[in-house]
């Protein structure tokens, strides 16, 4: 199916996929004077003398902002904030339908970490939560980690954690069918940017695998000069002096390939060279690294991709629903590692019993988010 | 009827008053495609290849920003961001009723008007139009002025403008009712905060009365040496040297008293001073400057106040939904005073036979929105 032009004829037909509604009517003039003033001037007073108290009385317990300064949006990249705003719009859709959630698309006209910084956190109190969605690597560590400290609202970046919990659950399964043990894996995970970075320091959390980082200029190596903080942190993953080199080289033996990175970058080649029962999650959207089918006939044992179109999709909207439904409901105010992991367990859980077809629960699973909203805790 | 504790008890049962709902749903794989990834990449890329077409393909055509931060919420005075999240949740309410427009709150924790500024310019591309609101003077006054310059969509500082133009209005039939000329009148407006100095403003440019205005310092005259440059703008509406004194020097033979100031200011004795068929418009709130019965018997042969419990409330819910409505629709990027001024004839024109019972329309009178829409072109 065409969803491109599907997609250009319903957004042009709804002018815009959300709207605000009223949980009471405003017809009477008694309706005005308890909502609004004279009214609500004690619910204002009230919550000046006790601000703990903001959330009983206004949205606060079930709002999020998606924000974005639509700097590297889907597949298109740096397309600026006002062609971001159907994807952020989307995903407002995604919030409400899977968890319930109040979401309000945000996308900034300001890019640098400061700036980013500086407007989420002058438009933090109107807000539950903060969904951090589509900023470009490195800016994005930077902000998601100074708001973390500065906020007292959940922060999370989706594009690392969302991809990262899916990841890992997805893994975990993969490893049931194929009997391998995740910490004894070795892992070659190609992709550097904001998903991949999320995904090698969950997985190092979770099981200590070694994990060998592959970015557009080759392996993350020891002797490259090259390397900025996050990519010099990622070099204690590889467990070890890892030398300079290509895919081909990294590849040799491992267990596990992950791309977060670009369209035909793994061949049947590249996989026959692995160690036996490979597993591959080929992400790289909307075309992934080796296609399905092509996989299969090199003999890769489990596969995953990030398409609704192909079996075990590795899709963010498995986890942030539930992650923030449980930081609201349970008023949890910094999302851990630890929410991260339990997450992916729970995520992986909910597939009774996992086959190479079958690691990842479907995106329409009601249990999703409801599963994953009571271990935030 | 006692609203506090009503309202205290049905915000507490609502926990808000608002939602986000789905133009649309969500509950296939098909619709998750048209509206999220893939489809929606190609909505972005039209949007970034043609950005004056984004308000037709995201709600940008039909949603506001109610911002403040919280340093002048009704009669509470600076009581913060969270405290005055509820009275910006009302706001939204308003728009939505009124109008049919996604309004959402956002209230700011920044407070100079560097940042407010900058916060409103970094969200800015996320909305069709801005509504500030409750903002303290003279903050106020910079941060409209800056906004309405450096952004393409409609701005408008609710408590400056709204009052204004439904003062206007009211002013605008008293005169009918009294038999009065607004130019010829003689007018005293106690208040210079943000409502009084709009006020002055507009009156002046509709008709050119001479305004005395007041602060809590006495008459705003040409022998003070404490003007900020708001003030010192207000001098020429005095139209001549005018000299220092007190409201009652001030109320000698005037035609109209307009108060946005503090309650019990004005007395039977100080409306038995002025000219015949005195207008008097006290509009503090909740407790006006001199009760109706009151005024009446000293002689008052119009009155007005801001509450919704005696006859011609002056009401800001009379104007802004209409004024944003048609800004959106006629995609008009600068309210001007003279959409100011039409609107205020619009809403002037909507009593047939204005008495001095009725001068001003009632809030929920719902030819209002759409006739001020009309004119906003």
């Amino acid at each position: 199916m065409d969803y491109g032009s599907q997609a250009l004829k319903k957004h042009k037909a709804l002018q815009g996929k959300i709207a605000v509604t009223l949980k009471d009517d405003l017809g009477t003039k008694d309706k005005l004077s308890t909502y609004y003033t004279p009214g609500v001037g004690a619910v204002s007073s009230r919550i000046a003398e006790h601000p703990d108290e903001a959330r009983d009385y206004t949205w606060l317990g079930n709002s999020v902002a998606v924000v974005s300064d639509g700097s590297a949006v889907l597949g298109l990249g740096n397309i600026g904030p006002k062609a971001a705003l159907p994807v952020m719009e989307g995903k407002c859709m995604l919030f409400k339908h899977f968890a319930g959630i109040d979401a309000v698309p945000i996308v900034l006209d300001v890019h640098s970490a400061d700036e980013i910084v500086a407007a989420v956190r002058a438009i933090a109190p109107s807000f539950g939560g903060i969904n951090l969605e589509d900023i470009a690597a490195p800016i994005c560590f930077e902000v998601e980690e100074r708001l973390k400290k500065e906020l007292s609202i959940p922060v999370m970046h989706d594009d690392q954690h969302g991809t990262a919990i899916v990841t890992l659950a997805g893994l975990i399964n993969a490893c049931k069918v194929t009997g391998k043990k995740l910490a004894n894996c070795k892992i070659v995970l190609v992709g550097a940017g904001a998903a991949g970075v999320a995904i090698a320091k969950l997985l190092y959390e979770y099981a200590q695998p070694q994990i060998i980082v592959i970015d557009s200029k080759g392996i993350i190596s020891h002797d490259r000069q090259d390397l900025n903080d996050e990519k010099k942190e990622l070099l204690h993953f590889a467990k070890g002096q890892v030398a300079s080199g290509t895919l081909n080289d990294a590849l040799k033996n491992a267990d596990i390939f992950i791309g977060v990175s670009k369209p035909g970058l793994l061949t049947a080649d590249l996989i026959k060279a692995m160690a036996p029962k490979p597993i591959v999650f080929a992400m790289a959207n909307p075309v992934p690294e080796i296609m399905p089918e092509e996989a299969r006939k090199a003999g890769v044992a489990v596969m995953a991709t990030g398409r609704s179109d192909f079996p075990n999709q590795v899709n963010n909207a498995l986890a942030f629903p539930g992650i923030f439904r449980g930081a609201l409901d349970n008023r949890i105010t910094k999302i851990t590692d630890a929410h991260k992991i339990v997450a992916a367990e729970v995520i992986a859980g909910l597939v009774a019993n996992p086959t190479a077809e079958q690691i990842i629960p479907s995106v329409i699973d009601d249990r999703l988010a409801p599963a994953v909203a009571r271990v935030i805790i």
